[in-house]
């Protein structure tokens, strides 16, 4: 409501045609309706970045994912994402939807192989070889985000010189997302070895006083190397998102 | 040790001039000293990303502090920032060091003031009054590495309509460094609006079962929105070093 | 025992016709005996407040349900509820009785459908769609309460502008039920937009760092908008009886 | 501006004692206020949420607190309300404002001194003495926002027959606040007496396995009454607020 | 070899009608006993602490209880208690053993049937229906240790008039074990209306902020209630044990 | 009046030398009796648990613990019992009243100095020497209360044979309290070594991993030794309550 | 390759049975093996740690593990252990290798047999029979490691002289792994009896608030005997691991 | 109480000069009696160990420490080691006693020199220099127990070549003590680099998530690297006894 249209309703009390407890209501709601411009927002942020859709599978059943993908490529969409989906899954899409599926990782991939449109690198790396299937989610969310990503897996701080003979993959990333369990010490090295944004992410691989991921978490969080920050536990594809957000502002 | 260097080696053990045990101590020590070309790699960094370097006050004397930035200026530093300076140590390093020193965060900048050497924006936010102390060590530390910072403070979620004032600054960010306390929403609420990368500082602002920010960083960490990051509680270097690292991606 | 009573009774100890042992047994007990006028109160809730019977049916068998539903009705009760009542035992029990089974919101509404006896309403909001099943459990026993509920589902923070879309609604709320797991953010939210009491329902929501809704209920506790409380967590029953209680207050 | 004063102001337009020119300068001053740079006063929320404003005065210095009651009073607000305000602080407000302060719930009350404005009572009762300031924020909060209060202190679970000697009281209720540490039982008792909407408030009293106050945090989120909401930890603004809300609607 | 059959094995000697050399040998059998290689039953604590053997058979398989039950009776034991026995387990010992198996409980009892010998009563009382199984441990471990034992379920204190129609065998108890989930406050309540002892038992009934029983665990230690001590989550074993103990030393 | 107390007078009633009149009045007077305002003291306890009135020093002023306590004595009390007294409030007490104070347990005893009145022994073990003040608290609490004490400090699991050195003492103890900070192990080794209930408490003695006592609890709370339980960490007022109580039971 | 066979090979070379060429191939082929993609096998850690490989079996298919056994043995590995292996595993490679499997321990030895190598005794001791999986799995290890091993099962301390009848083997160990769960307080008794390093295992043997082995754990970590360390819950292959390297420094 | 004595034992029974209550109280107290000839085991242990004395100086007052530490020498002690003592305690205990004083350690030794009498190095590394404090305690002790030390601090893993460059002396020493706050990773890094026992020490450096502490040691429980273990948060002492411990083993 702007000054004209305020002094409009004004004018109406004064004129008697709005009654005073109308108006009040009306004054009210204002201060929420000045965001109405920006409500289509969301449908532009997949103009400008590019960023496919996403179903999270999680708690979706064969069916709703089915009928969710067909309704986005009855949209247009090209590429569809589906993270947290079993094999069963799978192998229901993909009876009527062409789907490459990661059973690894649990995520699918329904429509055109996603192609990069960005020239920086991201590197993949784990601690692990058990955080292999967190850190697939995350590199394929990065791939069907447009980006290439390189991957270096079980390189754990146990065995520094595994990581160390990869010093050229660390150097020439423009981000990196580091998965590691149990002590979660790996975005800390990592950190203190590239000069690029690390995007830290706990995976759950433990036992006992790893507390399911927690203590990697706290683990992460006190990073003693700057340009670490972090995701929740196993979250994958928060990672990789985070991570081409960050690709795409270098082109 | 490559292979010519190798087989030197076991050539002396087959000669006899270099013993059993040497030449197993020799051999222990190989994977490690691969990463010797990258040993000085610490020293690039500071010329690739024109990064000054950083006192960590918290637990330093303020003999210690004017002592590190002395020796920082006289090595052709041109900018030393100090992050945790209490206002006691700011006096002392006063007096013979030229130091911009901010109270509230609790931050002081001794040399050159900063110039922006970026194109990007990076906004600073809070939730509330109370969490400036911890988004102003971001934003400084932000400026001190070159960024242009625009700050919104106080645009909590318990009042929306204050941080939807503020949709141009939002849409314009090239980086976004969101601090909260308490039931630490803001960062959720941001990350919805933005299409940018952010960064989410808990702060511990609250009392009772905010446990010292701790119910912050949970509900950082579970944000529904993605492209959204956490570092560690009251870590405004961490969010400002971040950030900066992520905006100068774009030049 | 009134001062007459209590001297009775100390003539009798005078007299020798009660013991010293008996009378302090009996003096003991006193302080307790006074309640004795509200021990049938909770028979006088039932007709004061009009609140249905409910049968909580996590940990009974079918067979219990049945047989204690069957019992109440047969006392005269109109409508039952049931909560956490599995699709198994639903076939069972509406094999014999009136059901009305809400399989999502396992929960189940036995006898008489109910009618709204009251003219404010009840909004009850989710952050996602997976918050919909609490949701629903706190919406159905409202309407078995008697009160006009009104859903808004998946309006979370990420996308506030879906929030923003309804705020006829919520200013015309007299209660508002919030559930949200994740970062339990929507409850402040809402609570700084609206003018009436929200009750905040975390929900178990989530996976790694959400600790089975631990910090959804950190986020609310902590909420900086005023008016806000909270319940535990996943009970959308107490929720939806607490909006009830409070909603009738306006009759 | 709270909705009175927006009414009266809209009737004056409609009377034609203010001119509409003017009555647009009034409510573009209104949305959002600086005060001393330290504070945004959201003056806007008096209209949206219909109660006065409240400054939260921990973490506030004394002469913080001054000007921005100052400024309330000078925006028209006729009473503020002060909570976790030091003996301190209020000597120096109380220099130059009218106060009226409350040392044992380090809560104060500048400007007019409220008087109820709404028929139903609010019962804030304590289970043992320490938690009495907890208590006394929540009882003088209702107050000041308008609600007859009547106060029982002391009438923890491990002495149930001084509670139950208050059931006349506990049974006129039309909300009741139970503020309780340690084990935090009291809600519970009460929920299960009363047939009013219950606000518990854990305070922070006891020691070892209170943990602060978790202990009794988390035994109010499992009551086993029904009709029971929690705020945070010593929290007694919160529930008072909360209570009044609940009250209001009851006219 | 408890404490009555060592006095009798002496008394036996004594009276010469064994030999101080059959004794001898007897003696000498007794303290540490191989059972198949997989317990130590350590048959000497019947005499140090004049009580039976127990078996807990959480983690032991059917032929391992029957085994050592088997031992306990050929080494004159006339009865043996079961805790934490599956159904499954009951009938296969039922098969050899003569067995009173109490499915609710997870218990039985081999031999013998206990009979009291001892003249003061144990309470066992529980908040709700869904702390039975828990309390009946109790129950009948008190019973098999000789113990008359009052049950008063489902006394929770969201419905204290139920408790407190009771006072007459609360007030007669020599002992109160008092089991609840949930908020746990049941043994305050109990403690504060008892003289006696009053052994407190978490159980993990509840879900969400219950956190599987410590939420009534840290209610019950930080009990106001003076009288009141606390054994392990769901360890009604050890709740009638604690309770005999002490029942026992009034004869 | 405690329940000897309350014997006495009836007697005196059923003996003629008390009249019915002047003993309805004392018992009137009892019940609930206001002291300065600021705390009911409930003398009507002192019946229905059989014990003198306790005050609990933490967080009451020096004036307040003399008012109250010259109130008990005025009523007829004979000893109270002050837990938790500074130097400093022991000082004012003492020079009004008849105070023994016990600076290491911070611990006062008002009026006359307690004598025995039953049979059996309790044992007081510590760990540790920085375990005693607790131990004091429920030493001089069990000696208040009537009941001979034996001291054994300092008999930790790190060195075992101290503690098997007092064998005597432990089989002879008719209760025990067993205080240990650190591991907590104390209770479980005695457990296994008496045949007499064990009230353990744990201590907030340590540092680290000791979480202020919350390893020691939790140490306790899963002994494996039968006839142990558990209050409060720190609380030796209450362990020594609970021992009294459960000594006093065999006369 | 473990530090033997590499002064082996070298030694060759110093006899000239084997040529420098041969043994550059050798060495060369060390580093880091690719196994069927899913595992880079460090035989290069044999040298610098000097054992052998071990193979975690946990999330491991029973294909992965006999791959990775069959490429060690290939390579020259005499005796390769596998942990965390199910009897399905053990049967699947059972069928092509050489395994000596223990069900308990769910270890695998696959090879020769391992023989002493080493003078000093392990003693293993557990708490109770349900930590002996733990044990066992630490006591295998050390054995396949070269040490002689001493078990003493089920002598935790609320048996106390269960454990200090096997004084003489604590007092000749070398190094002592001590299992408990529960309360753990078996090192610390072990810790203050024997003067050589204990290795305290926490296990998750327990329940309610055992919290899977927590309550243990920060039992041993704040042990009040000196010469405890300890390693992560259920960790018995550390302890074994731990210990045997600590064994071997003696020779 | 051999055969013999135990046939001695029951002949009194039979021939009437022993009671059977006397003779059951003996038999009782055998399990235990066995364990005396170890009782003064400890005075063995400073023989066979050479272990120097130590007092724990926290909690202690100055008059305390400096009693115990004359009664020591006294008594012939050489050396004894007082740990956390204050640098107030340290001038007064130094006015009368050979007192060196480590002020950053907290940490005095007073009477001679300890001198090397062990062969083997104890490596003691820390991550940053705020973690010297914690090292220098455990290197303290170490010496004074008789360990030639080498100290490498502040080779954190974020800066990974300043701990490569000290390759030698981690390969080299026979045991390390790591100390690390923060995230804790130190010890992970060394245990992979290292083919001797690592004793990991978590310190307190740090804030927010590290929750003083409890970061860093839940990351090094969960250490991938064989051969690490754990000792409390900030324990130097227990980390500098443990090493000395396996490194005299090698002699």
């Amino acid at each position: 409501m702007d000054k004209t249209q305020l002094a409009a309703l004004l004018q109406q009390v004064a004129d008697g045609t709005v009654s005073v407890g109308d108006a009040v209501l009306q004054l009210k709601m204002q201060p929420i309706k000045e965001v109405d411009e920006y409500a289509k927002v969301d449908l532009h942020r997949g103009i400008r970045q590019g960023v496919s859709e996403v179903i999270y599978g999680a708690g979706k059943s064969k069916e709703q994912i089915r009928g969710i993908a067909q309704a986005m490529l009855d949209d247009g969409q090209k590429t569809v994402l589906v993270t947290r989906m079993s094999a069963e899954a799978a192998a229901y899409v993909g009876e009527t939807l062409p789907l490459a599926y990661h059973e690894l990782a649990q995520t699918g991939v329904i429509g055109e192989a996603p192609v990069p449109n960005c020239s920086g690198k991201i590197v993949v790396a784990t601690g692990g070889t058990s955080d292999i299937p967190v850190a697939e989610e995350a590199a394929i969310t990065a791939e069907v985000l447009g980006n290439p990503v390189v991957r270096l897996y079980d390189v754990g701080v146990s065995g520094i010189h595994r990581l160390l003979s990869h010093m050229d993959a660390i150097m020439e990333a423009r981000v990196i997302v580091a998965a590691a369990g149990m002590e979660g010490a790996l975005p800390s090295v990592i950190g203190g070895l590239a000069d690029c944004p690390v995007i830290a992410v706990p995976t759950s691989v433990g036992y006992g006083a790893s507390l399911n991921g927690i203590a990697a978490l706290l683990s992460m969080l006190n990073s003693c190397a700057s340009g670490v920050s972090v995701v929740n536990i196993d979250n994958g594809f928060g990672a990789g998102y985070m991570a081409s957000m960050i690709n795409h502002i270098g082109g």
